[in-house]
């Protein structure tokens, strides 16, 4: 039992000049979160998706789930006050599913381009270790400083690598940590591979992709729409 | 004595539409080298400019030189074969005029928007200490591992800080850093702080801006563009 979670909670304060939350803008005749809907929908091992939202948009995902025939969605959890805090309505959302064994998929509504081979990556990680995540490498020359002002160490650039999304979890031991920490430990929870680690689950790493960037500005908006045209959407 | 030298030599191969270097495209009048040559002309504590760029452009920048009035320009460097060997370029340039105790103020010619206030903040703590590098917070939760494949280890994000451009330094301390260097370190070196922390040089860290960004890809030229016309340029 493979799940998709597709996280669209946010209520994107970047880009204050549209009128709502940048998953749900339309582009081409579609709001940007239907486009990771129709990948998970097409790829053949996910058996279900659910979408965490704020309840006040979920006719409208409603409407456009019927539109695009994503037939594999199964159900809403409402959004939570920190990403981690929706991952978690999330896995409840999806409990009367998902066994011991069975992989998560959680994913950001405004990553439009995941591809089916980054999903076969998670599937596959997950199944192999405890869980997977696409990662790149970091562009910036990155330094270390305890107070901002003087440098306490150098990073050896190799080996950082930021992490992108999907990110993928057995079940039980992903949902057993999030019972088990407080308040406060998913509201300072950066990323949902953080929580998953310090709590003694192995995570495969795999190279993502610079196109699976997230929607947050309105210059990857631009970006976003320059790339459907070139591909001729 | 507080000396600039403009990193000009990049041949800008990620944006292959361009028939140019980006550095030397031309937006709102000018091209984008001379946005940032403007504000190193106006800053009342520089005294000198030089610029390290291809022989082959050298003609094209003095003409832009004397057309915005940049009278602070006293000469040329080569390009190097990588980033480090360009500024030891500048600096060997630069030698008739700066003493053991110069500043020296390298900035990228695709960095557009950096400001007086960052300057400032350049020439002060290179007096203060050895040398200061603007700093941004890393926005990517960043992942350590030796491999790609597996977590080494967590950083804490809030003491994770990608350079920007100016970095300054004590001409004096970091020219010899450059004579004792082998070709090789310096074609591996990543950031110019990073070479003067490693050889003991102290720097003083301080907030950049987001706006002095680097122009790198097409999508930061169309920023660029926007946030002139924003200023009503």
């Amino acid at each position: 039992m493979n799940i998709a979670i597709i996280l669209a909670g946010g209520v994107g304060s970047r880009m204050k000049t549209i009128d709502r939350p940048k998953q749900y803008i339309e582009v081409k005749g579609r709001p940007i979160i239907n486009y990771c809907l129709r990948t998970f929908q097409r790829h053949k091992e996910v058996d279900e998706i659910y979408i965490v939202a704020d309840v006040s948009w979920q006719d409208y995902i409603t409407d456009w789930i019927k539109k695009d025939k994503i037939t594999k969605f199964c159900g809403f959890a409402p959004a939570g006050k920190s990403r981690q805090h929706s991952i978690y309505n999330g896995l409840i959302a999806c409990e009367q599913s998902a066994g011991e064994e069975a992989v998560v998929i959680i994913h950001d509504a405004a990553r439009p381009f995941v591809t089916e081979e980054i999903i076969d990556e998670c599937i596959a990680g997950a199944k192999e270790m405890d869980g997977a995540m696409p990662v790149i490498t970091v562009k910036d020359t990155v330094y270390c400083s305890k107070d901002g002002k003087s440098i306490a160490s150098l990073l050896e650039r190799s080996q950082l690598f930021a992490g992108q999304a999907p990110e993928s979890f057995r079940y039980g031991k992903y949902r057993r940590i999030h019972d088990a920490a407080t308040d406060e430990e998913l509201a300072n929870t950066r990323g949902s591979s953080e929580i998953a680690y310090k709590n003694g689950m192995e995570i495969r790493l795999f190279p993502g992709a610079e196109k699976n960037f997230k929607i947050t500005t309105m210059e990857d908006l631009t970006n976003f729409e320059a790339e459907l045209n070139k591909e001729g959407v």
